[in-house]
């Protein structure tokens, strides 16, 4: 269950931390200093954060190796002039919790949480990889699109009413309801600045100039990407993990986990699952970039393919049945459709729900695709791209295609449609 | 600016009061003696609560009249059996004030708030009567549709995202999470036990024992009450009283005021709305049990459904122009909307919106009508309908006609579509 202790995180003794520093402070927790064994001497310390938010080392012992993650009080990627509450790591270790209860194995373990120093200490992933730039790289992950669906199927439908008493619900969107400023990024980041002129926007100028514009006047695309930020505001379907990209991944050939749920809240479910699309279509766009003629990438773009279609089909069918075995929550009481005539209309229903989901998630997929190309904060996949004609052509490619996705989100008969359409995409000049 | 101090609702020192004990506490509160004017000897003191849940006194003094209410630490419906949380007061206070501020002069004034007795001190309205009994009575309330509309609009559009500020509405949202008791009711008594064997559930027997079974292995109509329950589970669109129904509404022939809002919390609008609206048609429908020789009900029937029709319209129009003029929140951010694309690509957007509100309506109407003669809690419309046969003749009009709302609730084209179903209904034998 989770309790709202994020008022006591930082305080007048938060610290950053440093190489220097971290040692002798995971001395003084001795379940920390048992696993890394030995005693503070023997342990090295390097910090290898390169997220946009957050210091991260890697701190390895006799016997052990950890992460430790510490928020620092303003966004890493602007600097100091954008403060961030610390309280973000409280979230965040609440939903790596409450995922890993319900998604074991497939988030890192949580060893420890210092409020005061608003710093988590978590298991280390070797030799996984962050999975974007295995995409760049033209890595495959087997276990990639059973994990991720199974991940989403488990962790949304247990934090919802479908699986939850109302209260208990209730209790936990009032804890996550104070993590409005990572929400607000979302918000601003996401579904706003991309269509204005916002000073932290950016993209591949001068050829992009052009959309870049058109977006701006564009009073159909606006309206809907509002009405995504509507729903993003408004719907408390379930604990969503709030950024789950490519970024937010780490992967092997034969394990994938899930990483850096801080801008978790009670949202709509569509966020999550359109994050995740969203990105790989993105990685499908890029890959002419990283394309060459030993390695033309053809058959890894059919690989992204078919990993877009198997994460919603398999994520579809998983969420489906835990709502058939596990669906004891308020909403849709299982007493009433154990009869036939239930079970026929609730079936129904639940193709009803899982429609609208898709809709959902087309609509966000798209916002995420739009904001990495017009927004502050870009992706790797594009932006590694040396030669920015190339980039560019992708990018505009990923616009023209995200914009449909927002648009026309109740166009896409299924997810085939949507593959469809992203090889179409591609073929644009 | 709501604030959380529900913790404090009751407590060792709750008692509750009567009509002897009441006048030597409120001559402990400096400002409501002053209203009420001499001392606590002059004071008269009824209590009058004829509704489910509370004590209601009058109390009269020789220079002002207050209304007390306490909230009983059970169901006075139901007796000690079923416990409910004082802290309802709290949010009931912290509702009216909401609303006071946003729709001034159409719910009573508040004058004093003490949380450890749970009470409320309240302004006295008179000569007011509960417009339910009006409605039975065939009294005609010409603000009745204005009035309404115009605090629907005011109440759920300025506690909404389209004009809060995102922290803002989720610090508010986090507060009203905690009335989880109250919603539990409406969860239980509208959307569920009406469809299913429950110990509480009464309806006229033996006349309606067909389409009560009948119901409770409908398996569309199940499966459609259980998604708005869903609904009403995850949506936190706006502040909605919870209770909106024509013995929450209190008129005369110039002034019509809203009350009780102790199920107030954040949820989908289309329940206040659909509650008004439902409860309308309940009256019409009832209105063959009231008429008489020399007074038929025809021109009152009339009257009701264009008050049907003249709320939802009224109701649309300002929600919009609200929104045109005052949305300032983080949803629909207006500077994107400024020039000429943008504001007919809003306009449409807004007509997106308002249908979906419609359509929702019409489904909280249908589950609120029939949780009315199926359910627990059951509406003076037809209790006061002293032939058993008259009576179910207009609750089978009601329970049939709520069913199409609820299972073909996107199937009506406006609101003209609706009350041409009403008339329908009346007319089927």
């Amino acid at each position: 269950m989770v309790r709202n202790e994020s008022a006591r995180t930082g305080g007048a003794d938060y610290r950053p931390m440093n190489e220097a520093s971290l040692p002798a402070y995971l001395a003084g927790i001795p379940e920390v200093a048992d696993r890394l064994g030995g005693t503070s001497v023997d342990w090295t310390v390097a910090e290898v954060g390169d997220g946009n938010l957050n210091l991260v080392f890697i701190v390895r012992g006799p016997t052990g190796v950890l992460i430790v993650k510490q928020a620092l009080p303003y966004v890493r990627l602007v600097g100091d002039s954008w403060p961030l509450p610390l309280d973000r790591s409280y979230y965040e270790t609440q939903a790596l919790l409450t995922q890993g209860r319900h998604a074991p194995g497939l988030v890192p373990v949580v060893h420890h949480f210092d409020a005061t120093m608003a710093l988590v200490i978590m298991e280390f992933l070797t030799p996984h990889v962050i999975m974007r730039k295995g995409l760049i790289g033209g890595v495959e992950y087997p276990r990639f699109a059973a994990t991720l669906a199974e991940f989403m199927a488990q962790t949304l439908f247990k934090t919802s009413d479908l699986y939850l008493p109302a209260a208990e619900k209730k209790a936990q969107v009032a804890v996550f309801c104070a993590n409005t400023e990572l929400c607000r990024i979302t918000e601003d980041l996401v579904f706003t600045d991309p269509y204005r002129i916002a000073k932290l926007n950016h993209w591949t100028t001068p050829q992009l100039d052009d959309i870049a514009a058109e977006f701006r006047v564009d009073g159909p695309l606006k309206a809907a990407a509002q009405a995504m930020k509507l729903k993003f505001l408004s719907q408390t379907e379930a604990l969503v993990h709030g950024d789950l990209h490519s970024g937010s991944i780490m992967a092997t050939a034969d394990d994938v986990r899930v990483i850096d749920p801080e801008f978790a809240f009670f949202g709509p479910m569509g966020f999550d699952v359109g994050a995740l699309i969203g990105n790989l279509i993105l990685a499908y766009l890029s890959q002419d970039g990283h394309a060459t003629a030993q390695d033309p990438r053809i058959a890894y773009r059919a690989w992204i393919l078919r990993q877009i279609a198997e994460v919603w089909t398999l994520f579809e069918a998983r969420f489906i049945e835990l709502w058939n075995t596990e669906g004891k929550g308020d909403a849709f009481v299982a007493e009433l459709f154990a009869d036939d005539a239930g079970r026929a209309a609730l079936a129904v229903e639940q193709k009803a729900y899982m429609r609208r989901l898709f809709e959902d998630t087309l609509g966000f997929a798209g916002c995420k695709m739009i904001r990495r190309i017009l927004g502050l904060a870009h992706v790797a996949d594009f932006e590694t791209i040396a030669d920015p004609d190339v980039r560019a052509r992708g990018e505009r490619k990923a616009l023209r295609l995200g914009r449909r996705l927002v648009v026309d989100r109740t166009r896409f008969a299924d997810v085939d449609a949507l593959c469809a359409a992203v090889v179409e995409a591609a073929k644009q000049v």
